[in-house]
């Protein structure tokens, strides 16, 4: 019953939580707002009466500590962020930080060999400024004095947003956490993807999160009168584009990657003007680097060759890329024993092919990440939701993983 | 030596009426514009000059005719367009209207048994009011009254505009023409496309002017998180039209169409989020309209079995239709004939992609259309060019087919 009631209490809590937003009838909740400091204080006083002492940081991350009155082993940290998109969902972030602050609760009484905090990074989705991960970015020491002068659509910097928040810009980082003194990170996160409802699964042991690399392609052809050019003397930059499309498509079908390509442009796209020439995005992830970047060698050759073939030019410049990251080994195996005990079925394995803040606490320490059944995948978005049974069931599973690391973790 | 004479006037002539234009450094001149009363001014004096009889009529063309002391036969109908797109080259339509002139010139002391008219048609492109083919409407009888309420971007209705050219709104089309008073229509004028080039031909005999469809699709599936929905679980709206685009180009090259895809749009657009929706139109043209209604069919199956395949739903819009027009066999065998003596080389046959005023004047009478070649098919454009010996070829090929005409026409 005592789990029960920690599901209903979380459940309530993201209900009061989304109030502090910018938006009325929605939850907007960006870094250094106003709301932003109020739903801060909401989660200082819950973490207050779950037993834990509180503090906000440098860069306005929410703590709190469950204190072991004899630490023999370094601090263990579960976290989660507390700013939202633009027009968000409740869970997002939001239910890992209630998870801990709840999971902390239940084990009011229980005496650990460590200290364990639980953080609110107050910046993990990059809504106000043009950068992300700004709250675990302090903590792991990897916060940049640049980002200081980045201004939001105001025309705010990002120090004058810390100043006005209490805090001091050219303190931030001073207080970040070392290898030394963090046992790991935990963080319960929503799928934000339908891969755990289509195995009517509670929740799912996360093995890594994926890298990423994105691409624009820009390809040129010859424009011409739709009815005068016939079709084998054409170079048409847009059958061009849909054939690298599928090929696209087809190699992440064959390879252990995640393709998107979520843009596509014609010129001169006029209904009866042949296209001189098309541009498209590529996103491509995987869980593995080296398959990344292994497979992005493959397809760009693949696309290449179209190109040839067709009689167009190729051009690619990239966008963005982000290095995956593993999971520790040892925090996924203790992740699936809790998740088989708790829930009777042995644990299912998946990937993160979305970035968290597990990504960046992964320069100080191990990490390990629980993901949570959202229906049909839906996040970023007024409609994500979740079951409270599957609330209640993630809790569980975060209080016997921290009981198994005190054990396992004294061996 | 007269015929290369009529090819250098030809020429310059060209260059001439191209500076009736409301740019400067280029070619742009609209129906019933100062620019466009010029230009027929000049063509008038041209006309005149070539021992013509000149008038214009209801809707503003230009007319010259070589009268036949004793016409045993309906009049010979010559012609082509004076109006241009904008920023045009100096060829499309305008290169027709001055052959047909200096034909009329070389054949100045030969006695035909019918009359010839060559007209200057005053708006072929629809530049400057939301229709095209006014002119030669007006003259085949089609013309329709509600046009004249349709406004340019100033305003100005095309009654108006017809009142300011000095012309009475009321009688547009009191003076069309019919069939019993026809003999036929020629129309010489440049491919527009690149086909006579690759063949190395100077000119080419047109077959027919194809029919056209155009639709546009809307295709919906599921929009979602780049990282997190693996392949086989998502609905890619433009993975859908990717494989339609192909299909529709794979369609072509097996088939007696020519099709377009011309526009290509991804909803909601980020390089990180799976398309959810895609729109594409195409535009799919044929010779023979028989073939066009079974090819579209068959297409718009294919189209949607890929739909359902993917999961994706697919709406089809009818943009426009224009039925394919025949030219007329025994026009076609005597421009062919002409051909292979002017030249010396058996005559090509081509379909017109594009669409011409002779695609109207069939509403009256029988139509032959010749094309002249055109660097790399480019047209609609200043960089259009045509050499002035496939012009000069050109003139003698129309000059030997109204000598033909007049044999064969009274046998």
């Amino acid at each position: 019953m005592k789990m029960e009631d920690g599901a209903n209490k979380i459940m309530r809590q993201s209900e009061q939580l989304a109030l502090f937003s910018s938006m009325q009838g929605g939850l907007t909740r960006a870094y250094l707002t106003l709301e932003h400091a109020q739903a801060h204080q909401q989660l200082g006083t819950w973490m207050q009466q779950a037993g834990l002492e509180t503090w906000q940081d440098s860069v306005g991350n929410q703590w709190g500590r469950k204190v072991s009155a004899n630490p023999t082993l370094a601090t263990l940290i579960i976290g989660s962020h507390s700013d939202t998109v633009s027009n968000a969902g409740k869970y997002d972030g939001n239910l890992g930080v209630l998870l801990g602050i709840e999971a902390l609760h239940a084990l009011a009484d229980v005496e650990l060999p460590f200290h364990v905090d639980v953080v609110a990074f107050a910046d993990e989705e990059g809504t106000r400024f043009n950068t992300t991960l700004i709250g675990s970015s302090s903590v792991a020491g990897c916060f940049q004095p640049d980002w200081l002068k980045v201004k939001d659509k105001q025309d705010v910097t990002m120090a004058e947003a810390l100043e006005s928040f209490g805090l001091q810009a050219n303190l931030v980082g001073s207080d970040a956490r070392n290898a030394q003194e963090t046992l790991a990170y935990l963080e319960v996160h929503i799928e934000q993807g339908p891969v755990l409802e289509e195995r009517d699964l509670a929740v799912g042991v996360v093995t890594g999160i994926a890298g990423a690399k994105r691409y624009q392609f820009t390809l040129k052809g010859m424009a011409g009168h739709a009815g005068t050019v016939p079709i084998d003397m054409r170079q048409d930059a847009l059958c061009g584009a849909a054939e690298m499309i599928l090929a696209i498509e087809s190699y992440a079908i064959q390879h252990d990657v995640v393709t998107t390509v979520g843009k596509c442009d014609v010129l001169p796209g006029a209904v009866n003007v042949i296209p001189g020439e098309a541009t498209f995005t590529l996103d491509i992830r995987s869980l593995k680097q080296h398959i990344l970047e292994s497979s992005t060698v493959e397809l760009l050759a693949q696309l290449k060759k179209i190109a040839q073939r067709r009689n167009l030019t190729v051009q690619s410049e990239q966008l963005y890329q982000a290095q995956a990251v593993p999971c520790d080994p040892k925090l996924q195996k203790l992740w699936a024993e809790v998740v088989a005990t708790e829930t009777g079925t042995p644990a299912f394995y998946l990937a993160s092919g979305a970035g968290h803040d597990a990504m960046v606490m992964t320069q100080i320490t191990d990490i390990g990440m629980l993901f949570v059944r959202c229906e049909k995948g839906i996040s970023h978005h007024p409609r994500e939701q979740v079951l409270q049974d599957d609330v209640g069931v993630a809790l569980d599973c975060l209080i016997g993983m921290i009981n198994k690391m005190a054990s396992e973790y004294t061996k």
